[in-house]
């Protein structure tokens, strides 16, 4: 604590153990060993990538570079890795003292998961049968990013109250979960989820809240002062609520259909955010005896339209159909943090930290009904026959399901997401409840001091003037109120 | 105001009722609603983005789904709602205590805002006589994210001074407005304006300064001690100054002509706003006794450039042509904020908060005259033949225009929008001026309490070190100094 | 110094002359003209961005705009933009009071020097014989931030210590000496380099370490309490960081080839940098006692690894490969900062106020080493016949030659760009150590109070509970401690 005085020694003395010098780098080195051994056994250049792709190219009688699939994904690509690092990352940093841990344990976790994404995810669903081994493309980024934005979600929920170790394992096991249940609703169930209303946002959601209701911290309130957010900190995280509104008709098309496909997922998307921000103002102004916006709600629920239309944007839902599915989300998700919260919490006891009930798991939900209704609602006269088929993949074994069908196995996928989330997550809890993982107290929670140099050590004394604590920062030879 | 002292409740006690808990949620909803049901009737997918594009494809020969506009377009498209949202948004972070209004209500207003624009510039161009339909894609999106763009620099006028209903209305209006002077300036006029310097800079800005005129405040001073930046304040300013510069050659050429024209547009804008920075560095270190750099220049005046070149970047200027426009606009822009600034709000009761005048109003008339020049100049020998054609499109009705022709209409182009942005600006800023829309008191202008749940009230006490007043702020039970 | 009390005149009389106010101008306005009529008279648009192409094109049976190359480098060109701009701009933002010097200045000379690269690089590798003229496309655009980016790596080394005219001088020089060894390396050599690790990173790093040992100042600890970061300043430049990581795939790829080129470039940087992530955290969390994670490694080391893979990220490295590079920058660039820096600066008297060191100069040399390596390692049953004459170039006079010694080219293209940057710094720190730049005096350093109006002059009292100093920041009527 350098030159704290002896207030905030006392302060700190009565912290738990949340020494990670040996299992968080044990951690990181075993895994990013194993890794590699991975890696060199299964992962190669898919042909695309691949050197002989000047073979290949002339072999399939493509005349232009430019029909590389790079050239169809890659500018999706990039604003899904902004939504993963900095979208997620600072939307994070609202609070007043967790912004290293909020952008700092994002990245870690994100850079760790994605590697197992892309073994886990390859062995599932591209693993060549001949030669035993997964080729990845820009496609297969974009799904590791994907599939780490589930274990991102997760993390929203338990902010503040765990170590990183604990995240890393909550994310080793989540990425797991994700490539099983994605596995079973895409490939088994063949539903269609592009932007992963169900898949990524209601699995990360439950498993998220699941988690946070097993490590339920009766004495919460312990560490209230450094709860809630400042006047910066609250500027910061509308950084990462930007980017996530401005890149989600990306996210959502990323790995659509080329050409019509994801420009329609583009559209959709694009048009239901919008209208998610006006009725999440409403609500929000409405929640207030003088009519006050809440930056809390700005921050989270102008984005539940992004996540509702996950499953449904590459579908003919039509521009209409898209505000509605927007108008709809500003208003549930908003309501959720005004009353569904502190019943959670209260009721049900899981703390929330960032809200991702509201604008992941309910969101993703609606989602997935509106996926399965807009799916049995489908027609030829609106697709046309060729367009069905493609926009639905019937193909091969499905090649004679119908619409209504499919609307069945979409509701099916729904479900088999809520409970990899609620069930995974029950089970990952109680693995993280273990002594050993270097948690903090309840009174250190949300403090960035525990896990990290923060070169602004703070105390408390007795503020003379309206008699309450004051928070005291002091670093080198300056001084501050933070 | 929470745990907040006598001191500030006999201050905030002054505010005019400001209570938008009525009106804001009915604008909001009642709008969204119209939005559905306008929708409803008029708009549809385009044929790039309709499930029917396969048998289009084909009907087109065309021979890969990389032709579709979405892959010429869309990375452009991002960078464009990128400046909208974060770009426009985070340069008006600068003021102390007004970031959530700037961030907020620019996210609020360009949320409203680009459904409008999809009807109404939908209407204006692209109706289809059979149908009644309105198709759009993915350049239909960008220009109502460029229609937007008008309404967002007219809030910088008027920026901590109204209410959001007020800027609802405002862009409600502005859009409206921008649609026909469009349709009149591109449409009728046959005038080329790509990047929108009459279209969209010229108009914003004398839009947004003739209602800052009506709604002039003579004892704006009241609020002094809350104008000015803080130094985080600037920085977050910064992240908006950024933005914008770096994407700015994606605004210019976003909606240019496939291959060359966007090539050639990128080239300029990139040079042009080069050029820009270093004049706007002179310049402000010279207005300085000792040389100094004042941030307000370097936010703003380095952005002078693209506005300037957003008519003529798609034109052959040349890579020097473009450096020159850069120069000057530079030193004209830094200079406004020296000279002209003060003499509008003095003599001419204009209170222009962000300097709209001279980031974006003069150098829009600047690019006007650029473009005419420009345009009027060009020769077959420079353009050759069939690319004086495709430049200005001389087709149809207008296959037989000269290059000096359509000078002149260029030149005509922006007397309509700076008539549209005046006339247009002074009506709606009547509208504005009726008592009924909670607009704040001149003593609560530029703070973010009126309309935001701040977690940090504020107020003030005699300081005793330096007899001033001194702003507190007190949280939770945390405490800090501004 | 605004309403600042007698301490703080004092104190701010005690420095040398900083004023800029004629030689900035000067420079600025001096340099700008050059430009303009050194563009006059070299530049011009290359066939892809002239309106020709509409004519070109058809004499290269090019079927569509779409193969124009803009639509192959233009969404890399972006991102590399957004690196160079915001990606260090904002990284050199953690210094608690040195963040409009971090951006305004990196955003001056940014855009000063890719000017000047434009002509140099244009004059040594596509002056166009027959009408001595450069012909600019998007291409040569990226080419001129990767130029630009080697100055801004230098400026690291000296960030805070320096005036801007001494940054615009450096810049001027860098990009020369850029561009020559650029011509001996890429050109004379025919050493492969896409990303820069020996071009851009090793020679940046060593010129600016150079420069930092000609300018040592042996009482720099006269403005120890300027140094060092706050909290929201740390979090600022986690923005650079991670827009750096997040593009870095971007850069790397940005100038590959056409397909596979790019395509693969992209892969092995992702990884790359994934696993340098995982390496740092666990280093730094080794490094202090109770595990706590320091935000100096976070911000810059986990950047390491896509520096050094900017020579062999085009080549078939292998997924696993990548990993394994990343795995060993991340370890040995966080050790620099923990072992070698403090040696740098009390034995060899290099004061490197960002790291660059281990951030640029031994990753870069690293990345020379495994391209040499990974060159000499090619073989035709890895990369195809084809494939390897592509990847390496190996035609016109070097189609003869073979993988082995290209390797041996490789390994001398890195000693070149080591020598260039040694050497060059050393001759041009000795000009810059001329007392004609009005850089600051040592106890001035990394404070924006010498060259910014700041709106919050400080000044310091005696504390009378600490007695320590308190920095007290005073504005219009407000009161700050920061």
């Amino acid at each position: 604590m350098g030159n704290c005085s002896q207030g905030c020694k006392d302060y700190f003395s009565r912290q738990k153990n949340t020494n990670i010098r040996l299992t968080l780098p044990v951690v990181c080195f075993v895994w990013q060993i194993a890794m590699i051994i991975l890696f060199g056994v299964f992962i190669r250049y898919d042909e695309e990538s691949d050197t002989h792709w000047v073979e290949t190219k002339a072999h399939d009688n493509i005349t232009s570079d430019i029909e590389n699939d790079f050239y169809f994904r890659y500018p999706s690509f990039q604003d899904v890795h902004v939504m993963i690092f900095v979208g997620f990352g600072f939307l994070m940093t609202f609070l007043k003292r967790y912004s290293f841990g909020a952008v700092g344990f994002n990245f870690l976790i994100a850079s760790f998961g994605l590697q197992w994404a892309l073994l886990m995810q390859g062995w599932f669903h591209s693993l060549d049968p001949q030669t035993g081994k997964i080729f990845i493309g820009v496609e297969s980024l974009i799904n590791a990013d994907f599939c780490v934005a589930g274990c991102l979600i997760a993390y929203g929920a338990v902010l503040g109250k765990v170590s990183p170790v604990q995240l890393l394992v909550m994310t080793l096991f989540g990425v797991t979960l994700f490539a099983v249940e994605e596995y079973i609703i895409l490939n088994l169930l063949h539903a269609r989820d592009a932007g992963g209303s169900m898949v990524i946002h209601t699995f990360g959601g439950y498993y998220g809240l699941a988690i946070s209701r097993v490590l339920y911290r009766p004495n919460l309130h312990q560490s209230k002062r450094m709860q809630g957010s400042v006047y910066h900190s609250d500027t910061f995280a509308m950084i990462g609520t930007l980017f996530l509104w401005m890149f989600w008709p990306s996210f959502n098309s990323a790995i659509t259909d080329h050409g019509d496909g994801q420009h329609r997922a583009v559209i959709n998307t694009y048009l239901c955010l919008a209208s998610t921000v006006l009725t999440t103002v409403a609500i929000s102004s409405l929640s207030q005896k003088t009519g006050k916006l809440d930056m809390v709600h700005i921050q989270n629920s102008t984005l539940a339209g992004g996540v509702a239309l996950g499953t449904a944007a590459e579908f003919m839902i039509s521009p209409y159909g898209a505000l509605i599915v927007g108008f709809f989300c500003g208003i549930i998700s908003t309501m959720g943090y005004i009353f569904i919260s502190p019943f959670l919490e209260k009721t049900l006891k899981i703390q929330d930290t960032c809200g991702i009930h509201n604008l992941h798991a309910m969101p993703g939900v609606i989602g997935g009904i509106v996926g399965a209704i807009t799916a049995a609602a489908a027609s030829e006269s609106v697709y046309g026959k060729q367009g069905l088929i493609n926009t639905f993949d019937f193909t091969g074994d499905f090649k004679d399901r119908t619409v209504l069908t499919q609307g069945g196995y979409q509701a099916a996928g729904m479900c088999v997401s809520i409970v990899f989330g609620v069930v995974g997550g029950a089970i990952v809890g109680s693995i993280l409840k273990l002594p050993i993982w270097g948690d903090p107290a309840d009174e250190n929670c949300f403090d960035d001091e525990v896990y990290w140099e923060v070169r602004e050590p703070y105390f408390f004394i007795d503020n003379p003037i309206f008699s309450q604590t004051i928070m005291f920062s002091v670093y080198c030879n300056c001084f501050t109120f933070i």
